[in-house]
């Protein structure tokens, strides 16, 4: 027996993966794992991709039809796109079954949740909105792997109507894959990950794609060093979830946004005038940060 | 007999390396592995540095004064932030010997090159302009290690007046450290080096910086996750030198300001718009980009 199942007696019959990609194929391999799950279903939009999940061991059964997959399961994780939730929602809702509680992966909360609410009516008390801090730049169900969640923090986004087994279960699901959980609050939470996360990635995005729109973009990429590589790492990620998400967290992202190119306004002019004093107070600040709240806590 | 030594029968008697940081350092450590250098004196400017790098045998002996320790040179390195070098010049030029060899490290070449002109006088010719591609974001003589520049590049950049015997020397130096040596004009290499390095340094210190200012800055960077710790791993480098090199290609690196924040732009306006074809154009553009010219670069 796993130290996870001694701790939590945590048991899971049934898993449903709707959107067997990273994030969802992480969470069942972590949880096959630790042996707290008898049997994984996954619901996926395209054959390649679920035949690939099958033959690697990430699912046990495959479906195109969300209802149908989630019949009888006790625990499903919605871990497609966030613009995609609606729809897979408004699926399965009529189907679940009255035990069935239902998890997601998003990386917005806010609108998520008010998904939720209006769509899986009298189950949305079985419904606790979790956000998984981890990811690699690679998508689909071959990039899944046990490890993803190992100590990561998980934010989880219980409401009001959310019933103490449904949020208990959810907890010690993301446990036994390794995670640390943490509560927050919806707006809270959208307002944090827009700054170290949702900004980061259109910083990176429209770094590259500003280069690359350049005639001799081949030329200069080819001159590239590591700084260049890990800045830009994150624009590897899948374009359609971070669409999702930039609309998602418009009102967050945007007034991030703007304090990030008043900062970059004020580089520029601290170039433009060739004060020293100025770029050297921008990146003091930024280096002493840095070492201070990010490295501190990777250690 | 190392293979170096062999290859190109570069010796050389006594090397100069004018701040003993991560560049100096790692260009001693370097020679010194491959056996190619007798000795080597370092010039710096803190007593702490400078003993720093003797007890870890970055150099041999310790200078205050770069115009006593250039006498009887083979080979310097000026690897000190490319704001301080007129001064190093002008102190060196007058102590120079007739065979004496000088390159250096800086990360922008055409003001080092109207430096050396207007500052080295009749040395003029064998100096010759370099750039290596390599670097950490850590600084100092206890950051350098002789691996930092196998199989990296190395700029140089040649001028009319520069010595075949001088170009040789320094580029059968950096082979010695593993490096490929790339020759490049002045311009052009500032052109490169303000998009894929300049520009990064910029948009990652100005991300940290903006982050920093908040008064929840600690919360926010303590939900980070490995996204923003690679998008903003070089925001811990040198400010010293980020300033100077900011401000010595100040025009290249204005314009490419200038299209980033464009860029930044189409991107708030496609946010604000929900305008999800607008997105995913762009970050299709930058995945593919990343994949096709800096992936397969570094494999």
């Amino acid at each position: 027996m796993s130290s996870a199942k001694r701790r939590s007696g945590l048991r899971i019959g049934k898993l449903v993966v709707i959107g067997v990609g990273l994030i969802g194929g992480s969470f069942s391999l972590a949880l096959k794992k630790a042996g707290v799950v008898k049997r994984v279903a996954g619901v996926g939009r395209t054959k390649k991709n679920l035949d690939a999940a099958m033959r690697l061991g990430v699912i046990d059964e495959a479906h195109r039809d969300a209802a149908t997959a989630v019949r009888n399961a006790d625990l499903v994780l919605i871990g497609t796109p966030v613009g995609q939730m609606p729809e897979v929602m408004a699926e399965i809702a009529p189907a679940l079954g009255p035990a069935t509680v239902v998890t997601d992966g998003g990386s917005t909360k806010q609108n998520v949740i008010a998904y939720a609410r209006r769509l899986l009516n009298a189950h949305f008390g079985r419904f606790v909105p979790s956000h998984p801090i981890a990811g690699t730049e690679h998508s689909g169900a071959a990039a899944a792997f046990p490890e993803l969640y190992r100590d990561r923090n998980v934010i989880i986004v219980p409401q009001p109507e959310t019933t103490p087994a449904a949020a208990r279960l959810v907890r010690a699901a993301w446990e036994a894959c390794g995670a640390r959980v943490i509560t927050l609050d919806a707006r809270q939470h959208d307002q944090i990950f827009a700054a170290v996360s949702h900004l980061p990635h259109v910083v990176a995005f429209a770094l590259v794609s500003m280069l690359a729109k350049r005639s001799d973009a081949r030329t200069l990429l080819g001159f590239s060093g590591g700084g260049l590589h890990d800045t830009v790492r994150i624009a590897g990620s899948s374009p359609e979830m971070w669409r999702d998400i930039c609309v998602a967290n418009r009102d967050a992202l945007l007034e991030l946004l703007d304090d990030y190119t008043d900062e970059l306004e004020l580089a520029r002019g601290a170039i433009e005038n060739a004060d020293g004093e100025a770029l050297t107070d921008m990146f003091e600040r930024a280096r002493t940060a840095r070492s201070r709240w990010l490295l501190k806590k990777r250690a």
